[in-house]
């Protein structure tokens, strides 16, 4: 009873400064309902970056509502299995996930797209082609069908080649190399002669270790120096090749996002916003101390691929990027408009950003 | 009368859903403060990029806060002067403003860190320094002192070196260059032998074409076509050098600030970091078909500066930091973490973001 006397009080104030009654009452009303989302993700809890994304986001929303939209973040496993992320969110379970698009691709080839493709966007270009290229909208048509509505939500910025175990001098050596490598970086592996291999996590190192891997890609140092590869592998491999520009998404189940009102349907869209750069901030500054570590304190070797396998795998990439684009008249629309985009971004980022990065360096 | 009824309606089914009477409570009773505030900018109103940043952030804070915090924006000159921004959020004339830091080095020199300094961090790393590497902080406590608090929010991504009317083939041909360019990149070009001149963008084009100035700069592709400078300058050149990364500010009148519940601190604090990026996205397609018209409609030709050239302004530019930074402790600390991260920063990003822009070339 004291609360609603209060807020009557509350109420009595607001009605006599006049002017503003509408809004306010709209306000009130739409207000009480209070809302406790679940959100399921493709990552162990918490693992950093990557998992620290939704954390944030979650910690974000309920800062900006004040508590009437509650979500709570689980890890891979904890309601479901990682790769049941997609299914749980279309269906309802959850109303929310984070996660990458490409582990969809069983459901839409052309999910592929909107994390990251070999030789493809970098993480600047993804945003830019996303928010004002034409990404987005394709990317919320190709998941309407599933009741999903997609947002980018992170970033971990071109990844590395990878840890090897085999000197890369030319394309024989790719020639059966067994190489823990997923989605179409691995299917690109195969096509030029290797094995590409999916380990999950916690397995690689011994993996690596007991030789049942020649070679693997992970994420970049901050990520890759917590699993230790340095004390397994040879040599640490650049550039990546296969995910230059790596997107997280969230995705949001299409009718609990109508029950929102308006504004809290503005803060999450606001929040996942935020998040996608601050993920991408943090790969950017932990990568920079997590390399020093590497190779001032552990001794990592830094091997460059050879311009000759760069060459030959771009070949293969363009060939298997054809074939997904004759998937389906929206696979063809995905692929032309991330296409022209990258031609552009291409001769633009090569006197500016590219250019720039040259400069730079003492000569 | 009939809005009270309402309001108490709404919450006698809410106080029968128990459990969450607190929070309802609180959330009623704060929220029915409206807040009208005022946003002063350093540009044009709804000047492309830089000036619909702020019209953007102003649009998400209203939608995040269902109103309650209602912003309205002040293009350059409509309530105060350009130059007069930082004064007045200082003062409490208005509440917000958005510009570029490196506008008050009058007030506080490295301010100048804030923005972009020569051969500095580009947008990627300035956004990783600001938010992971400590800068924010000191840029909290460099501005404590003018009772503001200042977030990133936009980025141009790094610009274009500019248009000249003179060729330039060795540093003999910077000597007596009359170019509009402002801040240190001014200073550098001056102490190289060159004039820098500051002229206001709206009487660029008339000064080029009248041979007042040699060469200016202006920001990048998107709004130098807009401005026309390609049909009075003979050449385009790269890389930018002078602004790698220009993080434009929203600066809040502290006092104001600690006024707003915590919900619309931090809804004001995540539309900042959201538009932060949504500026670097619209740059970054735009910049691309711009590039295109200048070059295949206009003709223009892009011209690249020569590495003597390029080596003698990063000599210049490090001299200029270093006295920058004997300006105070602050200064000093400023001028070491930005220093430190870039050190880092170029050592990764040579083998990750610079070497896949190469990867992904045909050669």
């Amino acid at each position: 009873m004291r609360i609603i006397v209060t807020v009557l009080f509350a109420l009595f104030l607001v009605s006599c400064s006049g002017g503003e009654d509408k809004t306010v009452a709209t306000g009130v009303t739409e207000k009480q309902q209070l809302f406790k989302w679940k959100l399921v993700t493709t990552w162990p809890k918490n693992y950093p970056g990557l998992g620290t994304g939704p954390e944030n986001f979650a910690k974000k929303v309920n800062a900006m509502s004040d508590g009437r939209l509650q979500i709570k973040v689980f890890g891979a496993g904890q309601m479901v299995p990682a790769f049941e992320v997609f299914d749980a969110v279309s269906q309802g379970t959850a109303e929310m996930g984070h996660g990458a698009s490409y582990y969809w691709t069983g459901k839409a080839k052309a999910a592929a797209f909107f994390t990251s493709i070999p030789f493809g966007l970098n993480a600047q270009e993804m945003n830019g082609w996303l928010h004002y290229g034409g990404g987005l909208e394709l990317w919320r048509e190709l998941y309407a069908d599933f009741n999903l509505v997609p947002f980018a939500a992170g970033n971990t910025g071109v990844q590395m080649a990878g840890w090897f175990n085999r000197e890369i001098n030319s394309m024989d050596d790719i020639k059966g190399l067994k190489m823990r490598i997923p989605g179409m970086g691995g299917d690109v592996i195969t096509r030029a002669g290797g094995v590409s291999v999916t380990i999950a996590g916690g397995e690689l190192y011994t993996a690596m270790q007991t030789g049942v891997i020649d070679a693997l890609e992970w994420v970049s140092p901050y990520n890759d120096i917590a699993l230790g590869f340095h004390q397994v592998a040879k040599y640490y491999y650049y550039p990546g090749w296969h995910e230059p520009g790596p997107t997280l998404e969230l995705i949001v189940n299409k009718d609990a996002l109508a029950t929102l009102p308006k504004d809290l349907q503005a803060i999450v869209e606001t929040a996942a916003r935020a998040v996608n750069q601050d993920m991408l901030d943090e790969y950017t500054a932990r990568n920079n101390e997590a390399l020093v570590q590497l190779v001032d304190v552990h001794g990592v070797q830094l091997k460059k691929l050879p311009d000759e396998v760069i060459r030959e795998l771009r070949k293969i990439s363009g060939e298997m990027l054809e074939e997904l684009s004759e998937d389906s008249e929206l696979s063809r629309r995905i692929a032309e408009s991330a296409k022209a985009f990258q031609k552009q971004a291409t001769a633009y980022h090569s006197i500016s950003e590219e250019a720039y990065y040259q400069a730079r360096k003492e000569k």
